[in-house]
């Protein structure tokens, strides 16, 4: 049975860009899903050219999003785009992504989901209020070993969770990076873009979810230490936390890009009364679980004895290892079987909600790390 | 710029089948081939209702490799497809692969390349006449590190080769699961479709080809010992080799699929009179370097200190890990720029003339099995 | 050249005890040092039949630590025993120190120093106003791999200290185990006899010590949060601390003996401004140097390659591993080279400055448990 | 209760040797042998050098293991050494051992045992007329975790051994290391010294004692391929057979010391019809089981899930690594039991049956080398 294709256009990846070349081969993956329309930069001469060197249709090569907006939007339901995935930098997120989720069209959208609180409240209603399926890439989401790992949880086989180690290690902010042009370090560095964290918002809000979808757990206070290591940048390059749980869990969390040597480094161990898990994203295809008292056990994606969500989540045989391009077109399947109201396939991604936790944390994390008071409260209210 | 993309039609790899998908997935991750043409079964019901399946037009679903033959070769060059890329049971390969290349459609096949040495010598005579690119899909052939070890080896960092342990482990036929109807097992274990070889041929090639690349040794002679540890298994579950390499480097090769507990665990280690190498397909994103004397080293993908080729087989940063549909990507990549005679891509994929030596290959290390002397000639002429 | 022993006294390690048997394993190991007396309990019939289980001489085998300073300091010079090793439970090691180093005798005494930073200061100003050795059993000091980190850092090669990550992470006290009667659980859990600080204490001491001796960093302020997560227990059993060290350098530590699956995991990283390295006491034949843009170097025990410091701390070749009683034993070999005044030995061992800072440490982190603000001052001077 | 201690004398072992203080730390490590008397060198004035050294009494530190033979002989009973550890080169431990075992001592022997299986038998037949106690230092033998192999296997836990994989990979003799003087070096790969084999005799004998010890399989037949890489060395440098198990099993057993970069790699791995085992000497605290169709498990030394003869083989709790003296020292541990006729401890040691087997090994390896038949019978009978 042929399932129709979900026609996808893209805002912002274009000439230069790194991380929107991803989105595209990862929602290519699985033959679901086709780009068929762009406005590929903010420059529109720029994002014209972009979509030539793709492919794209010269009619649906736009030169900026509020003309694909208003293009598409006057186009009949079959033949207009069923989604726009949204890789511009941080601070115009919220712009695009209100504008079109408040024209009904569907939503994938990079993280940070936005700047402020605020606007990520305002992000929450317009998605209660039109129905539409809002989807925010955070792609270690996709990874079948970190289902897995949920799924662990969730049955009870670590007991009541104790204690979180968090961390993301990166080391290639360990220069002044930033000010060799690097495009990539001249962004996230930059508060106007990236938002009011450096490290911590572009990574640390990663661990703060890999948490989050693993254990379930919710922040209750944090106590924050940023740094920034290079004299002049103006966002931290080294977040340390430790964090207090709902329910009396605790936990550290570390996210750094000047630890040299480390490269994305994603990784968590966790603790309950009965057993530990740890799994590293460099390495997805192994988690680790440890039972008390008895040998420590490796599993490994692609196995007869996982749960069905991390079994669903591979597209391959054990020994036949799969990565990050894989991990990153999953959250992509999901959203696209939310869109497609697919009765069958597991619906299952990281949503606006995740991506408004998101934000809040990042605020609180520099709140805290501003205050002389050692614990920080930063519930988070849906 | 814009590529224009490759026209690619599939023979193979219909409902049920593994490596089609695999084969389809990696051929679009870069968005250079269009899947437009398919014969997906012997079976002409199978093969058409596959093919609607993946949501092949109609007038390109045909019902056999024989009726896409005769309809793509009446059409006119730009329409019709450039290539095929063959994912059929072995016994089948020599066939529809000669019928192909002699009517000039460049061939993407699968491995073993056929089931006998003269019908290879065939293909390369096809090839050698027609001038059609055939690359064999020896995916391994495909990683990034793959190349860097080659580079390394090219570039005398080992020094004079003196020995190579290549292992291919895998413990999946462990039990006698073609008993079960299993699908895979059942025609891997079957030598009319298989060929002479079992676990040999299977991987224990892959294992051959990978020596082959990395280091340029050529087989002298081969010491074999072939095994089925399942009562009534028609074909070798278990093969161990001593490998004498022209010049005087000493190999072991060992293949086997009743390892328990090994998943795909091809893994190959090289030394020199100058430092050794070494590198694990499972974890495929780590090299290891050891220079004598000094400190082992841990090249890892992505890196700015890796060589040009390792680099261009590359999509994501160090630490985003990159696997084993990015790998085949790359063999379909190379293909691929062959076909176009792009001047600027670096062509390097495995060829018919691969294929034809790892064929050889099977054949002595079955006639050194069955042998009592102690060494079976081997060395491979092309 | 023969080198006269010298004469060990233990007091504490008689029968059930666990530390004790180690000292005197690591004590022999190298033939320089004999144990020839003890008062192995505070209990003087367990006291003389553990000596008798041990085979010591009827003479010196003593009832009491006081009985054996008495009759011990009552002995010429030759004969006399040169040093105590102290391997009493926490709260007796001020008392029997001091009165053992007033008379003149060296001192080897376990870690925690004592209980409380008076104490701490007065056994300094003892050992200064005598001259005694005093060595304290940070054993994880001696290992060869930690002197060869020392070295990297001293010598430049990771540029300025930036960060530091340190772990002691434990599993062992998960359950309620003091509750069984088992006697390293009883005492550890008991403020009594263990001190202000539980796993702090216990290991967390351990890990500033490692930190202390590879980097040199000195603590500024401490930031802690410390927890029990088994209801009833007096102590600490997880403790988690953000930490700045003077000059700028950020660190944190993670200290629990509640981690399921973990044994006696002490681990730290270290990032400067040109590279990181990277050791674990459960591996620790191996120290992971990552140079800026460079592969990652594995450094291996016993190597050529290695400092002379780390070379002389070895006694097997490469790839012969050593362990846990081998660092013990270097940290007694270091002591003796002291105690002898041997010139040509290198006296390298922690002393009871590092004791006394050590104590300091854990009372500020205790301090800092219990306070509302952020950071608790923590500098300790000698 | 005291243990009385056993009273030791070592054979060779002087200055400038490795192994004999490698056999004296072993032997004092657990406080139960006496090294009281020497003959440590075949150089009279250097043995006696060596024994002032050591700070052996002057009447019992001997020009010579016959002047010492002679002496102690009539000593009475309670005051003569109780046994000969013998470490010096290979071809002098037959003469020795034969006389000292005639003489009723007990021997400890290194490996390999003697030059001929000729010698070997003559030593067996002397063991069983004299009842002497006699151990042959198969070090590797005394790891705990070799202990919980062999009972997994035992217990049939892997079912029907199928394959063993045995490797022991050094790189020191990559280069003519013999040319420089050293003296390791020199007599390894000096014939009238070592024996017929190089690697084969050196670590090759070690592997193959792992795998009797592990699974209890006898080889049958042998093809090997021995090499020497460098020219003008007059034994094999690198070694690599397929075996043969009575039975069906099938083995590969590589043993090289030019691999760059291992340093004493022993490791191997088993495997069963229902599981398979892995273990390393470099990583001597971990093992590996496999069961089939579950996640692989890691057993760690010390655990409470252990086998009874791998705890008892244990001095440290989980964690606390212990490594190559502490499995040397066990088999000091076995051959003490076994002389004392302790009926509580576990006897459990390699005898000179092992040191003969292994002789057999080595000859008929180098027998099937020379040979062009494929197979070499090669089973011994004790």
């Amino acid at each position: 049975m042929t399932t129709p294709k979900l026609r996808m256009a893209m805002i912002g990846g274009g000439r230069d860009a790194f991380i929107g070349a991803v989105h595209r081969k990862a929602a290519a993956l699985d033959g679901q899903i086709d780009f068929i329309a762009g406005a590929l930069s903010s420059n529109p001469d720029k994002a014209l050219a972009s979509g030539r060197d793709l492919g794209l249709p010269a009619d649906r090569n736009y030169p900026s999003w509020r003309a694909m907006l208003d293009a598409e939007s006057k186009l009949p339901r079959d033949k207009r785009i069923d989604f726009v995935s949204i890789v511009t930098p941080n601070d115009t997120h919220f712009e695009i992504a209100a504008a079109f989720a408040r024209a009904g069209f569907h939503i994938v959208c990079d993280k940070p989901l936005c700047h402020t609180s605020a606007q990520a409240r305002e992000l929450c209603d317009i998605v209660s209020q039109t129905g539409v399926v809002f989807a925010v890439t955070y792609n270690y989401f996709g990874y079948p070993l970190v289902k897995q790992a949920r799924h662990m949880v969730r049955q009870g086989l670590l007991g009541n969770i104790r204690k979180v180690i968090v961390e993301y290690n990166q080391g290639w902010l360990a220069t002044a990076l930033e000010k060799s042009g690097q495009k990539q370090a001249d962004w996230r560095t930059d508060p106007a873009r990236s938002g009011a964290g450096g490290a911590i918002g572009d990574i640390g809000s990663h661990a703060e979810q890999l948490v989050s979808t693993i254990t379930g757990l919710e922040v209750e206070a944090i106590c924050a230490d940023l740094t920034h290591f290079i004299p002049g940048r103006r966002l931290d390059d080294d977040a340390n936390l430790l964090i207090r749980f709902k329910g009396g869990a605790k936990g550290v969390l570390i996210a750094s890009q000047v630890e040299i040597g480390h490269e994305n480094d994603l990784r968590i161990r966790i603790w309950g009364d009965k057993a530990g898990l740890e799994w590293r994203q460099e390495n997805p295809n192994e988690l680790w679980y440890k039972p008390d008292g008895q040998p420590v056990q490796l599993l490994r994606r692609g196995n007869a004895y996982l749960s069905d969500d991390a079994k669903a989540a591979t597209r391959l045989p054990p020994g036949h290892p799969e990565a990050f391009f894989e991990a990153f077109a999953n959250v992509y399947l999901g959203a696209a079987a939310a869109m497609r109201k697919d009765p069958k396939a597991s619906i299952d991604f990281p949503t606006v909600y995740d991506g408004a936790r998101g934000v809040h944390f990042i605020e609180k994390t520099v709140e805290s790390a501003a205050s002389d008071r050692k614990w920080t409260s930063a519930q988070w209210k849906p």
